[in-house]
């Protein structure tokens, strides 16, 4: 099957990379206006060639769109009705805007919307994992509107690359996603600039830093040009998870303020029930 | 040489691995008032045998004191009284307090007060890590005030498992550990916290959780046996950067509310930073 990626940075190479691995796609077109992107992506061996939007799309059985959540937003409308029979899908960490956008639009029925659940803070083709997706979720949203037919392509490419599917209504995956993701991004973006604040005259310091630290502050690379998009179109949910976020917060520095260790305990006991969910 | 281990959980039991595979120790004793982890520990070879804490330390000439700060706290003066000549060391979080009850300890000499940074969120013998330490820092404090002999001891033994040495004064590490260390371990606890209530009524939803959520979330899973003694010698520490830290969320909180995306793009961007310190 021919492919066309559009979007050769981290998701879309990766994705590229493990659908020629499985045999899924024979060959794969990247269409990317980060010219450094796409032609490392070749060089890379993840795409075999580079071509305009138009007429990639018209090669193509399959169109994957995986760049920000803004330009998805702007992409799809134009794409879809220049994509004639081809299946569409977008691989974006917000659904709901997305799928309003198109609720109406006459080709609706080839396009799937999804979100396969896996990311690193690393960016562009260089930053490929070679066994990217592999056990995660993906979700799809709103799989009435699909075509069977292009529903099924999709289905079938997640699970020839090792995910188990979740189906989901839009808002459902929105304010799941803002639980379970980008409030970690927003935690840890904060805890980097306090900690930048805090050591801004000694980073020699930073040697000291350990695993834990970097464990927790890995997220805070992250691209805004990736994330300022999903935070704006999942603002409602990422500010409430948000307010939440600071009053547990809150809670701690209550108990250390009132010196009541009991409590700091509780908390503490309270919060190892993460293990129980992850392992 | 004949070295007790004082505590048998991941550090003592880690610690205990490495001296013996590197030749450091030809005989390793552990002393635990948790019975379990020391069976556990003599189980899968990291410590010879088990003794009581007397007749252990007179057979040593190196005593590592590996237990929660509080616990160290409490046994350190009685333990140098007892421990003759003797090289006694702590690897414990925090060393303000530990050092401030010690300085006129009339033995303060043959005492050694280290923090090596390392550590996972998991506990006991059974999460021994077989390249612990290695390449990290090892902090040592209020060095003047140990005998040189002991000093070399201690010294040589983080040289010989991989670590480089970093001098401090106690108070000065108390604020750094804050910063690098203890402030991650509150803002995953209190994002376990957050996401746990959030989800309270949905646990099917953490399949979702992608390995963003997995890092962040990880420290969340520590003990409150060890961390809030922690938090209660450094609280005045944990408590400023907390503040900034609930200052920083804040930002994005405002920045989302007021729909300002400049300015989150501009937190972002700077949070990115950290990129410069942590690859």
């Amino acid at each position: 099957m021919t492919v066309t990626i559009i979007g050769t940075g981290l998701i879309g190479s990766s994705l590229a990379h493990r659908l020629r691995e499985t045999g899924f796609a024979n060959r794969l077109i990247g269409v990317d206006t980060d010219t450094a992107h796409l032609q490392k992506a070749i060089e890379l061996g993840w795409i075999d060639e580079a071509m305009p939007l138009a007429a990639a799309v018209t090669l193509s059985q399959l169109v994957i769109v995986a760049i920000p959540v803004d330009a998805t937003l702007r992409l799809l409308p134009e794409l879809m009705n220049r994509a004639g029979q081809a299946v569409i899908m977008d691989v974006g960490s917000t659904k709901k805007m997305i799928c309003r956008a198109l609720e109406d639009h006459p080709r609706r029925g080839r396009f799937v919307a999804t979100h396969p659940m896996w990311g690193t803070e690393k960016e562009g083709p260089e930053a490929v994992v070679r066994d990217a997706f592999k056990n995660r979720v993906a979700v799809i949203c709103e799989s009435e509107r699909s075509d069977p037919d292009a529903l099924q392509l999709v289905r079938q490419l997640y699970k020839t690359i090792g995910m188990s599917l979740v189906d989901m209504e839009a808002d459902i995956h929105d304010r799941h996603a803002a639980y379970v993701s980008h409030i970690s991004h927003v935690a840890s973006y904060a805890l980097s600039l306090t900690v930048l604040e805090k050591e801004k005259e000694e980073d020699a310091i930073f040697e000291l830093a350990s695993g834990g630290f970097e464990s927790t502050v890995r997220l805070a690379k992250s691209n805004p040009a990736m994330w300022v998009p999903i935070f704006r179109q999942n603002r409602e949910n990422v500010l409430d998870v948000l307010n939440e976020h600071i009053s547990q917060l809150q809670k701690f520095k209550d108990s250390l303020e009132q010196g009541d260790f009991d409590q700091l305990t509780r908390l503490i006991s309270d919060a190892n029930k993460i293990k129980r969910i992850l392992k």
